[in-house]
């Protein structure tokens, strides 16, 4: 069998928004994955999900790459990583919400950069969410714009690498409907701030995923606690 | 004594250009330093310059961090990294030279930035210098700006937060002799490319060093190899 070189590679927390975009993008050829640990809590349950959809998108395992973003886990400050913050229990309000983990995708898109330059792949992907989510700045369309400048005058590869966050502009209900008409795996996505085995449905998170799956008209075939 | 936080973060790799940024900085306050493993073959020599430089500057260990970045290393693909590929030993001619590190100071300026945010710095600072110098993308006035304006809309600190890079437009020989002005301590730098005793003279490095030492009409403190 032919193997191609990878098109793209694609940053894959297992989460749906990541989920939805790894599954856009394997549609148009071979892709790479690259998930990160920066300490967060539910780590070894999101490392799961994001091996189980690496399977069911078929991407061998030559392709898929974990980042250790310790340095990021240490700093703390944030809910995420630091066990001393609690995961709030409610819907972000204004402003960048205590789960924040500073500047983590200028980290996440500077590996995925990286390695895209070394296997000669021509664009990278992000599966940030702007509207109807956690209101991280780097999750903006004007974080990205700018990144995709810094990566266009700062690699060798230039303008031949691009960045792509297809659902940047979507809201959270539209992306669970996008990935039920593409058959992306959503079975085995993880979304939970807080809990390993059944998600606690109580996490901004989980708040914004069943919120979306409840618009979408769709059930969450994950489990939660009662 | 009243202990002040520190104004900047200043990546710090303990060669000549990020030595005399540092010194720059300390002037204004005080300052933490932020130096990066990423496999380089150097790195024992460059922490201990590291270690060295901030001994000199005044800097506390709890304002001095080690960044891992074992990810970028394992990339391999440049000659710093890259144990299967030689450091070449001549000036670097035109385009992008295989010692170029996929999109380091992308990872180093977003390390940083994160630890930035923590401490409430109002800036960043990196030695990068893009006349005279390897011909590496991610040291660019274009690739800076980029960055600074992912900076301004990718984090909470947004416009808080600045980027500097004081060298970027000098030349290695105007570098040196500001250095010297200023007293930075540049006998405890390390810019050798392959050799931790003695320098070796002859790779990239080196040569622009001694170049600009001698356009300078100063003397190398370093001790290279006959």
């Amino acid at each position: 069998m032919f193997d191609s070189a990878p098109h793209a590679v694609i940053l894959l927390s297992g989460g749906l928004d990541s989920t939805v975009t790894a599954t856009l993008a394997a549609r148009q050829g071979p892709i790479a994955l690259l998930h990160a640990n920066y300490g967060q809590r539910t780590e070894a349950r999101e490392r799961r999900a994001f091996e189980a959809v690496a399977d069911a998108l078929n991407v061998p395992l030559e392709r898929r790459r974990v980042l250790d973003l310790a340095f990021l886990g240490a700093l703390g400050g944030n809910a995420l990583t630091d066990p001393s913050i609690e995961v709030p229990e409610q819907e972000p309000g204004a402003g960048v919400p205590i789960t924040y983990v500073p500047f983590r995708n200028a980290h996440l898109l500077a590996a995925a950069v990286s390695w895209a330059e070394l296997l000669g792949a021509s664009s990278v992907w992000i599966g940030a969410v702007e509207e109807d989510s956690s209101g991280y700045p780097d999750c903006t369309v004007a974080f990205l714009r700018a990144f995709e400048s810094a990566v266009r005058f700062g690699t060798a590869a230039g303008e031949r690498l691009r960045l792509e966050a297809p659902l940047v502009g979507m809201s959270k209900a539209e992306i669970v409907r996008h990935g039920l008409e593409l058959g992306a795996p959503l079975e085995h996505t993880w979304s939970c701030y807080q809990r390993e085995e059944r998600a606690c449905g109580r996490c901004e998170s989980c708040r914004l995923r069943l919120r979306a799956f409840a618009r979408a008209g769709a059930r969450d075939p994950l489990p939660y606690e009662e």
